[in-house]
């Protein structure tokens, strides 16, 4: 390790005890299943070669665009710099590779930081790619996919979120010159939020309030040319900007934009569905909506993964490092290493097994989870392609609710493994905090998580009063399913029952159909309640049954995850073949299952599907299942096939090297490379070496 | 606003709809109270016009010292350099003025950024005050009140935090040259996480093992300078730096730091209560820990202080913003201004009202906690200093679980506010995200929040096991009152009774008596249960217990906000000679008992307190208290009278002025003022005009 001026440690100093790797060596020979076996299980051979090929190329890249190691100690202006350079970087690459839009977003998650143009590859080229005509996409499309213009999507407004039909900027259609003129009213109208357009974009595509003949038509997209790609100036009329520091993700120029009349040609306005005739300016509405759905579904399935992968790399963290951080001997049974006690591994202290063992439990249920919802968004797009909308509700219920769910658990989920993780869950080199910081706004975009919820409890009401009305006539579906379930056992069906009675013991916890059956009939059950209330003599406000509505939505929830990680444990025949893994996978789908039950309790028990003797037993089996469990958190943790490239994290490094990973990011610490007087009478600091370069540390 | 060079707004423009101010001044008409006499209620005159006092002095400090204008747009290094400048100029301020701790402490809280003295002026100082002889405290006391030394305390290791006894540095005792060698003998010796010792601090406490005659006697603290003052180079045998950026505190420099066979002098070892004889080396251990728990109780009610402001300032943001703010039109009864819908304000939504309504009514809550805590430490250091040592146990127990409980919830509320914020709440210029990452540290220090609790469960469990063994004998206190209670209800004794039986309508969840009772109960439920599993038939381990553990500390905790909290409503006559304070004030406690009831919801049903059919009626009686409470809402923020200074939010300031505090912060962003060029075929980002100085924004 070498020395830097004001700051070194001595170069034969090692970790006290048995070594981090040799911990994890140990825990690793404990598994009783093979991790490589099961990583394919979960990815499929063909992307663990593809990811570790990317990782290759990436680690390996000369240019300093991939390299995370000194991200931690640059300020917003630098971070942006090299998000620029990363972006640009594989702008370059994905030319000279070929790469498809799939391989890109594998390239842009494993880089972890976003950059300018992530919305450029996302947003700006679906949005002229589903909304443009074929002359549009020849146009505009074509050079955006060369990156020699790079666009953002200019929808939310400073005072509008996601009440789109509120946005404020409006589009005039001028029959005299044939052009659409944007205009921002007031100071609330200025675009906000904008990925990409503080300093990156040189066009928008922009939703405005369309206007023909003084008739408001609603918000409508149109491609604004925004700054000269030379010059780099905004071109005249348009105010824009970066709207300054955020929580996280401080490689995006997230940027404002106003009009002062500023025109665009007819041919701006993207007009595959919504057209407005050049000469008289007759607007014709687009045929449905049915596409927007399917898209949202898409990028909705897309944050469900996301939020698999997010539990996927926390708990990554927090077990290796719970393996190899040591503290307080046993207090019943002290061991010894000659007089001296041998601190315990953390990861042995049940009240940490309790925080982090049911989020590695909820990581394999997220990847069932998605997996359906990908699949849901398949059969609802071949549906609407011949013409049957039938899927459309319910997919949009679904998506609308786990979105919600996913992403409020996978937040959670960040913040509990960091403090798993002790004090040095708070060093940016347990790479949990910058994690956590540019993971939140996936909570609030594509549909507050909160307000979200009552898209799906709206269909759940909905499929409740026409089940109530006409119990034949409703088509079968997951949710008409349990609601069905739910009636039965309500008139008295035996065979429906999912009662109490049913579990007397611990071990009567074991059938995934009975936790089919609980989650569907407490969901029913709360649809039900719900559904008094707004329909019944109370006729309550939409308004005044919101937290109710969430709670439906949010049962619902937790028991499409239940179905579908069922699913899997019953039916998936790719895992019934591997004994090995299907053993350890029945064990976290109950630990998923009994924790969630036990969270949920109150209302479990509201509803008459446990009573407190079963909420007991569900606290012992979760223990139970936790115990057996510990011995292959390694191991599953493992089975996740992250890289450390991607973890990025000192305390969650396969090596098990956490406490000379510390040390390395202390002595890269700029102001270590520094002179700092602290004389009280001198109010201005004096630094005498301010080296530019920051200190190499060899360990 | 002045135009930057690449970034601007037009200067005509306003907010569209009714300006943030007068919205704010329409909320504030609703008041049912003064909440001047609010605020005197709960701080008293004399701090009031000591805040004001402060806060003038520091907005008027012409230095820059104090400015937190720019604090969000620098990166780390200059952040330290601005917190190391404000802490110099506290220290020439508390010179100038001869102001005392409590004002220091004062000071430092509306600054918000701690810095590199905040350890010296707390830990420091503190320490050689208790634990120094008078010769050591005129020798090492003297100077660093001049801020001649700069100190820190260094404990924690890289390789051990709470557990003490498990430190690996040593302090072996020389008798020849009467002198202490202090050694780290692995890299796991490392201090670490050391506030202020980084790059700031001339001296150390640091805790060592003892070693005399090679006998280990345990962690000893010895003072050891570690820089030259006037050089700043390390001393020889020292290696210490900056441990390099973390999740939050970017302004102190917590450091590490490494001894090669360091001596100190006989005088260093701290000797007030453990001594080491100069010439034979014998050891005289301290007469009594009994101290120690005084200023830990001291310490954690701070703490629980500091959790009550975190809760007022989080909702003082989160209430303005949801008042000024406008979501969606009403779906049942839209509003119309001529054709267009208005919106409505995000406040008046139930499920936001669900979320920050009850943080607003913890709020009240933790107040009294707070002062409960302080007349606790009172009556316990009273006691101490009587010889009686009656009152350190259920002390010491109840400040460790309220500690816990209070840090988790205050950091729980922090982030509860930022989302019901929506997406402006990831703004840095909401002022959240910096405050909840400047919080978290709470959670772990002082006792990791999620094992300290073990502390109030050890002596919940012991409680009840004397109480069993001998009724009468066990001397009264909170915790031994509400366990003869629930042994009373269990014997059948009427007049003990807390059950159902009493609640059979929302209006019936009106007596704090009733809560109190309930609470205790459940606590006491807990911990009988878990008493069965440590001393009945199972003999379960400490470790295999440590969640069941946990809940009846949780449980016994939020008992006592409960008590402390009630008796105010029930008993403060300074509220009760003030009827309309406390007519909002019981319904806050309800709010804050039906939520927590509610939300404990299946614990109070197991135990029988409530059935199904409450936990409904708790639900209705929590949305019942939100509506009334709603129109108090911004009076109530109000009413903690936060200074703006100290508040440091866009959203959240007094004046209502949020989308031009948005704008400001935009056009202040240094990203803002320089060209980037995003041609992809150059990889390295061209800027042409980076100038230094901030563009300076008028609005």
């Amino acid at each position: 390790m070498t020395h830097g001026r004001y700051a070194s440690i001595p170069e034969h100093l090692k970790p006290a005890g048995t070594p981090g790797s040799t911990l994890l060596a140990i825990e690793r020979k404990k598994a009783s299943f093979d991790t490589k076996q099961m990583s394919e299980y979960l990815y499929g051979k063909e992307y663990l070669e593809k990811d570790a090929e990317l990782v290759a190329l990436l680690t390996s890249d000369t240019t300093g665009a991939f390299d995370k190691s000194n991200w931690n100690y640059l300020g917003r202006t630098e971070k942006f710099r090299l998000a620029l350079k990363k972006d640009k970087r594989i702008a370059q690459l994905a030319r000279e590779h070929g790469w498809d839009r799939e391989t890109i977003n594998h390239v842009e998650s494993l880089c972890d930081f976003m950059g300018p143009f992530s919305v450029h590859r996302s947003m700006y080229l679906t949005t002229i790619d589903n909304m443009g005509t074929e002359e549009q996409k020849e146009t505009f499309l074509v050079p955006a996919l060369r990156y020699e213009n790079i666009g953002c999507y200019a929808q939310t407004e400073l005072g509008h979120g996601s009440n789109v039909q509120g946005l404020e900027t409006t589009a005039t259609y001028d029959k005299e010159t044939r052009e659409f003129v944007l205009h921002s009213p007031s100071m609330t109208a200025s675009k906000w939020w904008i990925g990409g357009l503080g300093r990156s974009a040189t066009h928008a595509v922009v939703m405005a309030q369309l206007i023909i003949d003084g008739k408001r038509l609603g918000p409508h997209p149109f491609i604004v040319p925004i700054r000269d790609p030379e010059t780099r100036k905004p071109f005249p009329g348009i105010s824009v900007g970066d709207i300054g520091p955020k929580a996280g993700l401080p490689g995006i120029d997230n940027g404002y934009m106003l009009f002062d009349h500023v025109r665009v040609p007819h041919f701006n306005q993207l007009s595959r569905f919504a057209k407005v005739d050049p000469e008289t300016g007759k607007y014709t509405p687009p045929a449905n909506s049915a596409l927007t759905y399917g898209t949202m579904t898409y990028v909705r399935a897309g944050i469900v993964r996301g939020a698999r992968t997010v539990l996927m790399r926390s708990v990554t963290v927090a077990v290796r490092y719970c393996a190899i951080r040591r503290q307080f001997a046993d207090r019943d049974a002290p061991k010894f290493e000659g007089s001296k006690p041998i601190e315990t591994q953390v990861l042995d202290y049940t009240m940490v097994q309790a925080r982090i063992l049911p989020i590695l439990a909820k990581a394999y249920a997220f990847h069932y989870t998605s997996k359906y919802m990908y699949e849901l968004y398949e059969s609802c797009m071949e549906g609407i392609n011949r013409g049957d909308l039938s899927l459309l509700a319910e997919t949009h219920a679904s998506s609308s609710g786990l979105k919600a769910l996913c992403t409020i658990e996978a937040a959670e989920a960040i913040e509990t493994c960091r403090r798993a993780c002790g004090g040095h869950g708070f060093s940016a080199a347990s790479g949990l905090p910058n994690f956590y910081n540019d993971y939140l706004p996936n909570v609030t975009w594509e549909g507050d998580s909160y307000m979200l919820s009552q898209q799906t409890s709206r269909h759940l009401l909905k499929q409740m009063r026409d089940l109530k009305r006409d119990p034949e006539g409703t088509p079968r579906s997951f949710t008409s399913d349990y609601m069905r379930h739910y009636f039965g056992v309500a008139n008295g069906d035996e065979n429906a029952a999912a009662t109490r009675h049913e579990v007397n013991y611990s071990g009567d916890l074991h059938d995934p159909v009975w936790f089919i059956k609980a989650f569907g009939y407490r969901a029913a059950w709360l649809v039900d309640q719900t559904l008094e209330l707004r329909d019944g003599p109370s006729k309550r406000s939409w308004n005044s049954i919101l937290p109710e509505l969430y709670r439906c939505a949010k049962a619902h929830s937790q028991a499409l995850v239940i179905y579908n990680f069922a699913k899997a444990i019953l039916n998936d025949s790719n895992l019934n073949s591997k004994p090995a893994l299907r053993t350890v996978m029945q064990q976290l789908f109950l630990l998923h299952a009994t924790h969630t039950m036990q969270q949920e309790g109150a209302e479990f028990i509201s509803c008459g599907v446990i009573g407190p003797k079963q909420y007991q037993l569900l606290s012992n089996k979760s223990q139970e299942l936790m115990a057996s469990i510990r011995p292959q958190a390694v191991p599953l943790v493992d089975s996740f096939a992250l890289s450390d490239y991607l973890v990025n994290s000192a305390l969650g490094s396969s090596k098990g090297d956490v406490y000379e990973g510390l040390f390395r990011h202390a002595l890269n610490e700029p102001i270590n490379s520094s002179r700092w007087d602290v004389n009280v009478e001198d109010l201005e600091t004096l630094e005498i070496d301010d080296s530019p370069a920051l200190a190499k540390a060899k360990l």
